[in-house]
């Protein structure tokens, strides 16, 4: 190691990702062991990621944090469980050009200057400790010079939070329950990746909701603590889905994970409903989405969209095609229109290539659209702006990547600290 | 038989129940067998109840019903049962006084007229079937004389709407599912008279909806062909809880009563999430009564109210006592105020002495109602007026009863139609 007072950098980004079979209860607290395995989509990080810069130097004195600009505490488990992991995989690093040389053992004292900034709304609900702990672990990771495959890499992102393990690869992948008491064998792989099932797009309808909701941390040791189901679930009902799923999504058969993932988000919201005291993620208006969703694919004989809702109101939609999603945009704009002089260009996000397919994008407003005939007057009527805060319109995405923009570098170069 | 054209009647009135531990699924679906035991309380037939009258003579021409005021066919499966099975049991009726008198054999030939009549909006919610279907079994064997048990009525008004098996008996019933084929053994028995536990108070908030419900019979139905969780909620959890429950009952044992009672309903509310496409009966402010309720009993210490949700918005509150009761009401009536201008005596109905209790029956109006300290500002303030359409104050009540008073029937004693 050498003496001056260096600093070394390294920044990523990762993916957040959506469950369509749903990992919900532990069987282990502390290592963050999950009851059943679960699948996820990961979602383009273009439009919903993390972005983290860790950095290291001599000149540091103790490690340190900053989420979204501002700072916060390391010291929880989470936290110190993947910090310590972590510097336990680190390799030799060498900067011949900055003069700079960390020997594996240099780890254990050297301090760390960590900053991660999401690019979507942090209380939104979209599942933001996934790809917060997933490019912690990632960066840290490349800095270190870990020499360790992704789904090694993986397990230790499950420490920090265990929907985090499935945000290291893109495309579809399964977190694997694993049985060791130690954990090492619970781990995400990748089934296929991005480019397998490009046809799918994802529109993500982030609900408006007064109600405090439970973490998902606390919600899902009530539910192993009291439902009575929960159990059953994971022992009988989800082992067989993952099959199909996997199957499913190896054959782009749309059908099956429409069927599939509608029915695991409900059963995860019926498995909390069962827990004492019961908690309640969906609200009237997931209800209203849920319904416009069913009534479309029956009224077209064959599923078009499919839905998944995690611990918050919010739905995610995944529809067959570009068409559809043209289609189900069309009609949610429709049942749920923005407020009064809302901007649709603030209401409508991500890949907004979409709006302009819908005919939304210039003058044209909300009010001209019909709803779409077959479900007219099933769902209620346009009387309640305001229902759905946004829609973030995706498809599935990458895995995480190294950032090697400095500009992108959350940290300064010379100080270590925020830009 | 006599030859004159005389009409001879009887008019009966049968309480409403609510179950305590749910029946949700079929077993038998043409002879209405259920997958489980069910327990309920009887309501109070002063608040809630069916009259029904019943009519023969050889003058009628023909079976006709009329269901508050408007006639209605006979034709359906669940009448034709009640009625076929209902005269098969009929015995001998001999009335000097008129110089009536009916032999066992004429039953099949003579018709009936029947007005029936719920002292309740139908549309409520209220379990309308279980009181009309047992009013009509009870009043109609008086009227024939059937010498049989109220269990082996109970039987025979299963066939017309299972609940309505439960309506034979007050206090607190038991539905037991049977295992014989033909449904013999599937009837009610009582656990307990009213009289055994009458310091409870029952509220019931009539929740306002704009959805249109899934019917009772064809939810269950899905439920049964899709819910992978609803066998084993059948099988594995109802068999235990309905052991509970009698003990809870038989030992005034409120918490108890409360745990199993809320735990059973957010259980076949999470059947119904869980069945393909989901059912949804609770509605936001559902969820809100049940944060009330859970977070007041949290605070208590011990619980004061249960809660208990049929196949609809409608919160049905047992509260311990009187004076639990009445506190209930003041928090019920600070979240869920009427709509301006709305006569509080209307607003709140039933047994209005609590009203009075609460001091709200005067000039003093929900505005000066201070929240529970306990509760404040936890579930939302009282900004969404009219979420409840009105209160129904009510408590533990007898079972059918003949009503004598001539003034009562709802058939004309001349002409034998309705008044």
């Amino acid at each position: 190691m050498a003496a001056e007072k260096w600093i070394f950098m390294v920044t990523a980004q990762t993916p957040t990702n959506i469950a369509v079979i749903k990992y919900w209860g532990k069987r282990d607290e502390v290592r963050i062991l999950p009851v059943n395995d679960s699948i996820s989509v990961t979602l383009d990080p273009d439009h919903l990621c993390t972005v983290t810069t860790v950095a290291v130097s001599p000149a540091f004195d103790r490690d340190r944090m900053w989420l979204n600009g501002k700072e916060i505490s390391l010291s929880g488990s989470r936290y110190q469980n993947c910090l310590r992991e972590i510097r336990s995989c680190a390799g030799d690093v060498e900067d011949k050009e900055k003069n700079i040389k960390i020997e594996k053992k240099d780890w254990e004292k050297l301090n760390l200057h960590i900053a991660s900034h999401n690019n979507f709304p942090t209380a939104a609900g979209l599942a933001s400790s996934a790809a917060g702990f997933a490019c912690l672990v990632f960066s840290l990771a490349k800095l270190m010079n870990v020499d360790e495959d992704l789904s090694h890499l993986s397990a230790i992102a499950r420490q920090g939070s265990g929907s985090a393990c499935r945000s290291l690869f893109g495309g579809f992948v399964k977190w694997k329950m694993g049985s060791k008491e130690d954990g090492s064998d619970s781990v995400a792989v990748q089934l296929e990746d991005e480019k397998h099932w490009d046809d799918l797009v994802i529109i993500i309808a982030v609900v408006s909701s007064q109600q405090k909701e439970t973490s998902s941390t606390s919600g899902m040791r009530e539910s192993v603590e009291t439902s009575l189901l929960l159990q059953h679930r994971a022992k009988e009902v989800v082992p067989k889905r993952v099959l199909q799923m996997e199957e499913a999504i190896k054959n782009r058969d749309f059908a099956s994970l429409t069927r599939l993932s509608c029915a695991d988000s409900n059963q995860f919201h019926a498995v909390c409903l069962d827990t004492s005291p019961p908690i309640f993620y969906m609200n009237d208006t997931s209800h209203r989405i849920i319904s416009l969703v069913e009534k479309w694919n029956r009224s077209e004989g064959t599923p078009q969209v499919a839905y998944t809702f995690d611990a918050g109101p919010n739905a995610v939609l995944i529809a067959r095609n570009r068409k559809v999603a043209v289609q189900l945009l069309q009609g949610l704009l429709y049942y749920f229109p923005p407020k009064p002089d809302t901007d649709m260009r603030s209401y409508v996000v991500g890949d907004t290539s979409i709006l302009k397919e819908a005919g939304l994008d210039g003058a044209n407003s909300v009010e001209s659209l019909q709803p779409p005939p077959e479900i007219k007057d099933n769902i209620g009527s346009q009387d309640q702006k305001g229902e759905v805060s946004y829609f973030i319109c995706t498809r599935p995405g990458r895995g995480p990547v190294v950032l090697h923009d400095q500009t992108q570098a959350l940290l300064d170069p010379v100080t270590g600290l925020p830009k």
